[in-house]
């Protein structure tokens, strides 16, 4: 090349030149990085706070490498209507692991789900939960967990949208996490959920490797399997429940600093808002509203799960957090059907 | 540019493709990633690792999103003779902040510390150690915790070296660290000392960011101040030991995957490097043997921190991890003071 002639090189510098400039202007003008998004007011906000941040010289600007954004799961990234998925997995695995174990037939909370006892299941206690999980969420080694619920997610459908539950994802929260990491942010799933279950499915969902899942964890116990080889055997006791102020208790083991932005749709949530709200400079702190019937669910106080108590309403309002109206601020719900 | 007399510009082309080709040989010949690293054979087995893992199409190739190596910090990464720094540490801060604590005067463990009783400090149990870290590793929020860290580092001298703690670092890790970061890895500690206290300077000393932080680790309660501002504190009850099995225990809590790399020194690391190794395709396990009395320690079995037991050594033999020889394979020790 250096040695082409010069006015053919000066030619081909406007060329290119010229084609640049054109593909830019083409991608400035394309390239919506939240199309699902419609309501002026929620998008507004989030890029006013990713410009913010990222603009050098900003009295807000964040230094790539302490970008952070953090996101409950259940209810805020995938439907938790009617039922936590969690809870549905565990019920499932009962009925799958039922055959090895026929004492279940006679002992309660069991029993009641053996026999599909939905009235029985409806008033079970936190113990009865408890005993649910520590048979199916412990026992096994981490590595072994995993592979349980991914065939579970792999054949189960929810009841309603009658598609995987990974597929009951919000697409503009994906769109967000997406712009959010183009923007050199690290985005970390916080969830009340399992901290296992949900790192078996999250790289693939929404692109979030395993060191950026914080949620709830139970100890994990060190072996030699019979043939010396090391593994990580499941327990079933809790180490930490990963809601409410337990959320920025594990943000803090697991991250260790506060996020700039945070995002959740519950009661379960409040405390990782106020959390990031506390920090200096600028923050986006952002709930979901179920309020979208049609499309998806409508649920608040009332509600068993995901509680939007008219105190964290009032919560928002007082300290500007952002509720987005599912029904109104959504174009889409989820993505189209693989 | 584009209306720049064509003639100037082929020249222009030309010098700078001189001036860039001329650095690019000057970088490969000048630039030696590990220049602190005597030995052939330890200096051979990182640089075989990192090609193999990073060349595409190489049945070892490990996508750079999941390049982890987890190092210990004391004796790892800095000195931790003639003991170890936090608990210099926190004998440091029992006696600063005596004077709000007249009783300790009376009471033990304190009395020996505040008496500089260094034979009864000696016969300190595990019992008094957990009474002298309760008092100083708790009763604040993590942010004060850290910047009494930091005051404290930036004073506090090494008895022999009479140089701060954050110089009495290894130069050839920080070399093997940065080379690795340069291939892609996420380097991590994973430290039997505590989470809080190695955050505190880990960004500054290592380039290691909080999230890539495993330490042993205490509960923190969120709670609001009297303006109603949320604070994490910190409270004297023991979540892990991140020492031993709690080092794999640690690394699923915060990393959630098998890293392919580990370097430690002592039987604290053991289990780490077995459960790195146990994975697939290539690992890198290393542990640093101080026998080096001269520029730095010579400790074996009969240490009773950093232990070097025979069996470890055996173990490593085995298993062919590479044991680093500190007198024989490291050019320099420490960085040049600052």
């Amino acid at each position: 090349m250096i040695e082409m002639n010069a006015t053919k090189l000066s030619v081909r510098v406007v060329v290119v030149a010229i084609v640049l400039f054109g593909a830019i202007c083409h991608a400035r003008a394309a390239d919506d990085p939240l199309p699902s998004w419609n309501d002026p007011a929620s998008k507004k906000a989030i890029v006013a706070f990713v410009e913010k941040v990222t603009k050098a010289g900003s009295p807000d600007f964040v230094r790539p490498e302490e970008r952070i954004a953090t996101f409950d799961n259940d209810g805020t990234l995938w439907a938790e209507q009617p039922i936590y998925t969690q809870v549905t997995f565990a019920i499932d695995e009962v009925i799958a692991t039922a055959p090895q174990h026929p004492e279940w037939r006679e002992t309660e909370p069991f029993k009641s789900i053996l026999s599909h006892d939905r009235e029985a299941m409806m008033r079970f206690t936190i113990q009865d939960f408890e005993k649910v999980v520590a048979v199916t969420h412990s026992g096994m080694t981490v590595q072994q967990f995993q592979e349980i619920v991914k065939k579970w997610l792999a054949k189960a459908k929810h009841p309603r949208f009658k598609r995987p539950y990974t597929e009951c994802v919000y697409q503009p929260m994906i769109e967000l996490m997406q712009y959010l990491r183009a923007n050199g942010f690290k985005t970390y799933i916080v969830t009340g959920g399992g901290q296992e279950l949900v790192r078996a499915f999250a790289g693939q969902t929404y692109g979030v490797p395993p060191e950026q899942v914080v949620g709830s964890m139970s100890k994990v116990k060190y072996e030699y399997d019979k043939e010396g080889r090391p593994e990580l055997i499941k327990l079933p006791e809790v180490l930490l429940i990963d809601d409410k102020t337990g959320k920025p208790e594990g943000i803090n083991m697991v991250i260790g600093r506060r996020p700039q932005g945070a995002l959740g749709n519950s009661t379960g949530d409040q405390q990782m808002l106020e959390y990031t709200g506390a920090g200096d400079g600028a923050r986006l702190m952002m709930l979901v509203h179920h309020d979208d019937a049609k499309r998806e669910y409508a649920y608040g106080a009332e509600s068993k799960i995901g509680t939007f108590s008219d105190a964290l309403m009032a919560e928002a309002k007082k300290k500007g957090w952002v509720v987005i109206s599912m029904k109104d601020d959504w174009a889409t719900i989820f993505p189209p059907a693989k």
